[in-house]
């Protein structure tokens, strides 16, 4: 007889959903599809050669502590190098204002258990990271959408917003913010929009939470300073990785925050995990300690510009009018909007078995469940090639779906199907 | 102005204490100091040639895979190479049945999150392993003890609980057991005591979950079938790690349950931090199917075996009548009752600072706050002379405190200050 697990799971396991994106992954590993749907970055910028010298040295010079327990905060050594790493975008902190965590999602779910009890309220943007809205559902609070347009979240929403939660006598315990190239939408907010997000966090005292793990993937223009750096983290939290610059396999992510707050999450981390490896914390440290992630960043970005660039141009050659996209200035993604009437999500099953191309529903971002007609493409992991191809693809697809007034007024530059 | 950050803490961060062991961690780094606090392994036992040999094969021959991100369920190698590796324990898995977690730690957060809910209650040993008890109150849960004897928990105690509650209308959600040298008593479950557990779990419909890092570290006699082994699953959920094994710097730990359960755990890992470095579980992966692990378990064992019997005949040699310790068949740790009256945590200071020796204070273990005259003895770190020095320091400290009752009946053979 077995036992019947539902009737053990807690109200937070009921209310988790499984990630759209990850579930896809397995969907999309299948020989011949060509998938912009997961987040990898592209292996051909992974310092293979550099780790491979890096470990050696690791394991010659220290594996008494490289292989041992460390402490919960993370190796000093690579606190401090992140510290510098922080400095050149202005942020001024310490290795007391580290604390290494295992990738940014679980700074993600730290934040949370810190910060939320069921029932509270937080800020999010329309849309939204995935990833965070799934740490967050997990603490059942409420999350509050605001629209975002091409300058970053819309603050004279989120000060409406504000306003209407102080009215009902409610304060949000943070806003979240993903500010540089967003994942999912490629937008990256105006400093003019940071300052006022952290004027509103003021008035409100609210605190502000910053996932920024694509800064240092800029394509072009310049870049406004990070939120924590305009606060120097008085009531903002930062979280970083080194996912996107060095590799995933690592899992090297990180906060940043005031000291009182970093005693907090590291308690928070105790009971979760006691701390992460010392293994893959030493060899980043050695990584940052010779340079070799500052020498390398303009080769990453240039390897992502040219997909970035390849995937704009197919789009402007594929797609029908109706459709349109984001132009972002560096990340990973960029974010398509179908004609209102159409649903990704209804097309998704078709994309991936009659045209072996696979996206993230837009749905998925949105805490209010609105984006229907949205989609996230991802460019860093596909080549060139299979980026025009996919497009093309992704294209026909749309098109053969298309709501009749807008086919019949589609462009002459379209290719026909 | 410096914002108050306690008007934002969740109610869960309000309760959680940092963890006695971490903190006692900084405080013994300085020169001098024997530590009997930690658990750390021996960093003698480290494969460090092999792992040098492996992880330069696997930057060699699957970089692309080891850098990149993974599934949360984790590495399918290693999870083909963790189930062959219970096996030899009665274990039936398959990869399906596994999911890798950051140390056993993780897994401990993770049962938390997919089983508590503020308010339930769960079943601890008297004494039980500290991280266990933090991670289980950062859900706020009632956590009911039942006594410990040297065959295991109490089993008729255990059942006297289960009835008590039962007739308040209140079910455990599960009963948490170290049943294999446990952390901290060093106390091993018989396998009447295991049966007589799954009998009373089924009885009262509730879930065991075996937290087991040690098994593989046993030094003499004949090892009882875990717990999961008796039901396969049925109602336990299996908690282990490579961090006495292989070391503690990868930070592999696994979590095996019934196919539904996992499902359940990975859905909440997805939220956690998405999946565990794909680097260390390549890496642990191969130390596994080169057969590594296996070959080195009877060097590990000697190290300690040796180091537990250093500290049994300090113990038998120095320590005054009135003092009792357990005789661990494997593991890192024992556990030393002090005379009734007498407090370890009061002691400990001078412990550090007159006497230049640590330990873990015993009431840390105790869900109900008792057990202030015992304390925690590792054996794994230290090496034989600072055991016997060590061992000294504390014997001498203890007879400087004993109450007249006892010292006056000081056994001839005890060596005198």
């Amino acid at each position: 007889m077995a036992i019947d697990i539902d009737a053990f799971l807690s109200t937070s396991a009921r209310s988790m959903r499984r990630s759209l994106i990850r579930e896809l992954l397995k969907l999309t590993s299948r020989g011949g599809i060509i998938s912009f749907a997961g987040g990898f970055p592209d292996p051909a910028t992974f310092p293979v050669r550099e780790l491979e010298e890096v470990t050696r040295d690791v394991l010659t010079g220290q594996a008494h502590l490289a292989l041992q327990y460390t402490i919960t905060e993370g190796d000093p050594r690579l606190r401090d190098e992140l510290a510098r790493w922080m400095a050149k975008d202005g942020i001024r902190a310490t290795q007391e204002n580290v604390l290494i965590t295992n990738g940014s999602q679980q700074g993600l779910d730290i934040v949370a258990r810190v910060f939320l009890d069921p029932g509270d309220v937080i800020i999010v943007e329309l849309p939204s990271y995935m990833g965070g809205l799934q740490a967050f559902r997990a603490y059942r609070v409420e999350m509050v959408g605001v629209p975002q347009d091409d300058q970053g979240i819309r603050t004279d929403r989120l000060a409406e917003t504000l306003a209407h939660l102080a009215g009902e006598g409610r304060r949000p315990k943070f806003i979240y913010a993903v500010p540089d190239f967003q994942n999912p939408s490629g937008v990256t907010w105006t400093e003019e929009r940071r300052q006022e997000t952290l004027r509103l966090a003021g008035q409100y005292n609210t605190l502000v939470v910053e996932d920024n793990p694509y800064r240092e993937i800029r394509f072009e223009g310049s870049a406004p300073p990070p939120i924590y750096a305009l606060d120097q983290g008085e009531r903002t939290v930062y979280l970083s990785t080194f996912s996107k610059t060095l590799c995933p396999g690592l899992r090297i992510g990180w906060m940043a925050a005031r000291e009182d707050v970093i005693g907090q999450f590291v308690t928070a981390k105790q009971g979760m995990d006691l701390c992460s490896p010392a293994f893959t914390q030493a060899i980043a440290a050695e990584m940052c300690a010779r340079d070799i992630l500052y020498r390398r960043l303009p080769q990453i970005t240039a390897v992502y510009r040219a997909k970035r660039d390849a995937m704009l141009r197919a789009l402007e050659r594929e797609m029908p009018e109706g459709v349109t996209w984001t132009h972002p200035e560096g990340g990973l993604f960029l974010w398509v909007r179908l004609p209102e009437t159409m649903d990704t999500e209804a097309l998704l099953q078709e994309a991936v078995e009659a045209e072996n191309v696979a996206y993230v529903i837009g749905s998925g971002f949105f805490a209010d469940g609105s984006g229907r007609h949205t989609m996230r493409l991802n460019f860093s992991f596909p080549s060139e090639k299979e980026i025009d191809e996919g497009i093309r693809r992704l294209a026909r697809l749309v098109r053969r779906h298309l709501p009749v007034a807008v086919s019949s007024i589609r462009r002459r530059t379209t290719v026909s199907d």
